[in-house]
């Protein structure tokens, strides 16, 4: 399977994209040194008495080919993904509800894209394509089951 | 005044360094494939029905002499920090309660760490050196007046 470019509006099923757009909610503060791209996601983590974390995730490229082994979900929460380099990756998807491997959409995120899963949307892993990358993640800290993770058969290989 | 580098010790008056440290707690995830630095900043934007807001900031360094003119703070929340390029900057903090011109102090952060700000805690707005920087930012939405200013004369110079 060939990724698309993710754009604000292929990946509106699944979740936001964080990113500097024109089509964003912006305003000029800071006596007029900064531009403010306002709530560019959905945080969505107090389910159960959730709470909001910051980390850093350092992440491996993945062999190549690239085969998809497993997808995941959060149920209870977002969790939000914003490069920390320069390197592209790639996003692997499929909606909510009952996992569905015929619906899974693959895209090219840039290195100027985070990317923010509503709960529920089945993800792979972070995907470094090439070398080791750092992402500043935004998800949830509490008690509660808040990881479904379910096997597939890697036929699915991602051309990059 | 001559910036100091930013630690996680020279900080902690103040609120948080977001960074990769072997001090921060972090464990391996993702079959092997991610080292993932947990909870690296205490997110607080909950007072007065508040929720947890995903920005971009886009700053434009000031101009030099660099002059500090003005101090804020966010009596409601902490503002959490994390630059999303290569670029340096300096972070301008006093403690929280009444404000001590005395109590300034001045560090210089590198491109690999953000800082996370504590209510009430005392800071300059973001400052960009050399060239226009972009950071996420962790902060808080809702109702309230959760700014409060300051306007200093501009004598403290940071020489850089």
């Amino acid at each position: 399977m060939l990724p698309t470019r993710l754009t604000r509006e292929s990946f509106s099923d699944f979740g936001d994209v964080i990113e500097i757009s024109e089509k964003a909610e912006h305003f000029t503060i800071n006596d007029g040194y900064t531009e403010r791209y306002h709530d560019l996601a959905q945080v969505d983590v107090m389910a159960k008495g959730g709470r909001t974390l910051i980390n850093i995730f350092r992440s491996s490229p993945l062999d190549k080919p690239l085969a998809i082994k497993m997808m995941e979900r959060h149920p209870l929460s977002s969790q939000a993904f914003m490069p920390l380099g320069d390197e592209d990756y790639l996003v692997v998807v499929a909606p909510a509800g009952d996992f569905d491997s015929s619906k899974i959409k693959v895209f090219l995120a840039s290195s100027k894209q985070g990317v923010n899963y509503h709960p529920g949307t089945w993800h792979h892993y972070c995907l470094a394509v090439n070398n080791t990358s750092d992402f500043m993640v935004i998800d949830r800290g509490g008690d509660g089951e808040n990881c479904d993770a379910i096997t597939l058969d890697g036929s699915l290989v991602i051309e990059i």
